[in-house]
């Protein structure tokens, strides 16, 4: 495909903002991306923006405008995504195809959420909406619930326990310890996860990501502008892929594969030329435990049945063979929904650039993915980033 | 641009459809779109869809895998946009880009709202989170009242009377009356409009456009692959823009221009290589009667200050030099916001095929164009129609 470079990235870091309006969060995530690519703001051709429940935790419907025009270009074209918690992974995709139709050289992507203003039942409420309401919302299933039940499905075919998945929070509560945009920075230890209160059986709190505010954007430009203004930047995007599945669990054929990530991924990888054995480092969708389980093996990483003993036999961990979620992933960096696809990207642009505080562990990283997932996969957007030549 | 072809496109009636839930209305748009264009539903590589208000109207955020399942093809890519009442035209915009990128050969494009779910005053609420939330809505301005500030400042400025816009009405409800499609079929008069109840002065309940449920779809294919399968679509899409202003009114330069729709239509223009006097027919967005006034100077139809009169001169009625709104537009066919976009291309579709039930009024119309705006404006997507060789 052509030839497509990230040129700047930024982000808040990612915790309770109760303090700030949703477009002061983005402002700060959309200077520091085109500060740091010094692209000058007149030349943004446009902006694609995920934000998943501005409706609600806001009554801010129709952010695109207003996220755009802070940018300062007169006229920008700017979109609002929403695939749930995939929205920011599917307006990284849409700023990359309109690179790739020659109509934009340079596109801002972007993504935020503020959740902390609504009471936790509310934030579940909204959250639930991203399911299918006839089918799992109004008999009363909650994300906690449907990843269980995933779980529950995956033990029972493939077995695993509850301390494998433990292994996974431990694993990415260490990462996030020292990524200074993490939400969490404690560290804890399996038997907190398997002592921590019950969600829904199998899984505790410790196993589930936590509620979070924040923005991240990236600037993304094209070869040819990139060389015609002498930037250099260290990373490419070579992949991007989405897919789908249907809304609701009970219409799928199993649940112990996630084949809306299976599609992206093979598209992604296709588009890139790479295989799953070229992957150096990964950041995955670990709403829950299970969910980075389910990722590494629509991803390639691992075979079916394979993945939940990864982190606990270290080849996911900082030193392991395969780093998963160097920035603390979901669990521990956070998850504001509509920023977080973009925030994996983000984080692993910095990884692959060495310029991530966690990037010494995997220093000769040249090959990295985004994968990012809605609902129980329901959509997800998978990308492939690569040092640039 | 590359050639992009319009396969088929569907649509329901307008109107009130509490009866059905969102997804078995867009399935009937989808479905008959589908089968309209004889592509096989495998081939189908994304879906575009456009969406404002479902989280709140139907608890059901995330509809894109909902309503991409239906179509059969899996792990089929699709996304929904919201771009307040502009998403539907995005979604086609969307969708152009992709069969540019040289990713997709067939887009489904589309739209849905549900707005008679819920009860008048928590349809304008849900309404009024398109306007900035921070600078409109908290101090309470509703579009009724936004857009009665608008033709203020036109009239202010340029003179004309409630009498003018009345025209506009009178106008629109004649083409509803024939249009099987649409919300209204009765026809009104001026004295009607002006003595409907006043909604927020000088605009009255006449002026402005109901609240309606509805879904729209069309099947974009790209010349090659209509060549490939011998598909001879009548109409073709030779050009696609979009534009932004600032959300909130009060940062504009100037209340009587949109911005945003002269960024659009200049660049939908650009590409298809046409001038507005090459336009035969348009659909534009009459969310208020005011609304159609400023389309048509936005789409340089019109001088500034001139297009308030085109209704009562019968320069833009059904046997004018250049008619608008034949299908009855947002004002007498409805406006469910999300589908709204999608809408003016299935019209529009229709009429240059020949095959619209208002089509005798444009015999030899050869080039169209739709406008669809957001907001006061704030968000615009034009697109250019023409009869394909």
């Amino acid at each position: 495909m052509a030839e497509i470079l990230i040129a700047g990235v930024g982000s808040t870091a990612f915790g309770n903002h109760t303090d700030r309006t949703g477009r002061k969060l983005f402002a700060e995530a959309r200077s520091s991306a085109l500060e740091k690519s010094a692209v000058p703001r007149s030349d943004v051709d446009a902006l694609y923006y995920g934000n998943y429940m501005g409706e609600t935790s806001e009554k801010q419907s129709h952010q695109a405008p207003l996220m755009a025009s802070g940018i300062g270009t007169p006229g920008l074209e700017a979109t609002r995504v929403e695939n749930a918690c995939a929205s920011g992974g599917y307006a990284v995709a849409d700023g990359v195809r309109a690179i790739m139709s020659g109509e934009a050289d340079v596109v801002l992507v972007g993504g935020l959420e503020r959740m902390t203003t609504l009471e936790t039942a509310e934030t579940t409420a909204a959250l639930a909406r991203a399911a299918d309401e006839l089918h799992e919302g109004r008999p009363g299933l909650t994300f906690p619930g449907a990843y269980a039940l995933l779980a529950d499905a995956y033990m029972e075919r493939f077995g695993g326990t509850h301390e494998d998945l433990a292994h996974i929070a431990v694993k990415n509560h260490e990462n996030a310890a020292t990524n200074p945009n993490a939400q969490f920075h404690d560290r804890i230890d399996v038997e907190d996860v398997l002592e921590a209160p019950p969600v829904a059986d199998p899984l505790g709190l410790l196993d589930a990501c936590p509620i979070s505010d924040g923005a991240a954007a990236a600037v993304l430009v094209s070869g040819e502008y990139a060389a015609e203004h002498n930037l250099k930047p260290a990373v490419a995007i070579t992949g991007s892929g989405c897919g789908t599945e249907s809304l609701s669990l009970q219409e799928r054929g199993e649940l112990t594969r996630t084949k809306a990530a299976e599609s992206a991924a093979q598209a992604a990888y296709s588009q890139a030329e790479v295989t799953a054995d070229d992957v150096d480092v990964a950041e995955v969708h670990d709403c829950f435990t299970i969910a980075e389980v389910l990722a590494l093996e629509a991803l390639g990483f691992y075979e079916p049945g394979e993945a939940i003993t990864a982190a606990r036999k270290g080849e996911t961990v900082r030193d392991g063979q395969l780093p998963i979620n160097l920035s603390g992933g979901l669990k521990a960096k956070g998850h504001p929904v509509g920023a977080t696809g973009v925030s994996q990207l983000v984080e692993l642009t910095k990884l692959l650039a060495g310029t991530h505080p966690n990037a010494d562990a995997a220093p000769d990283a040249e090959v990295g993915v985004t994968h990012n997932a809605g609902g129980t996969v329901a959509t997800a957007a998978v990308h492939v980033l690569e040092v640039a030549e």
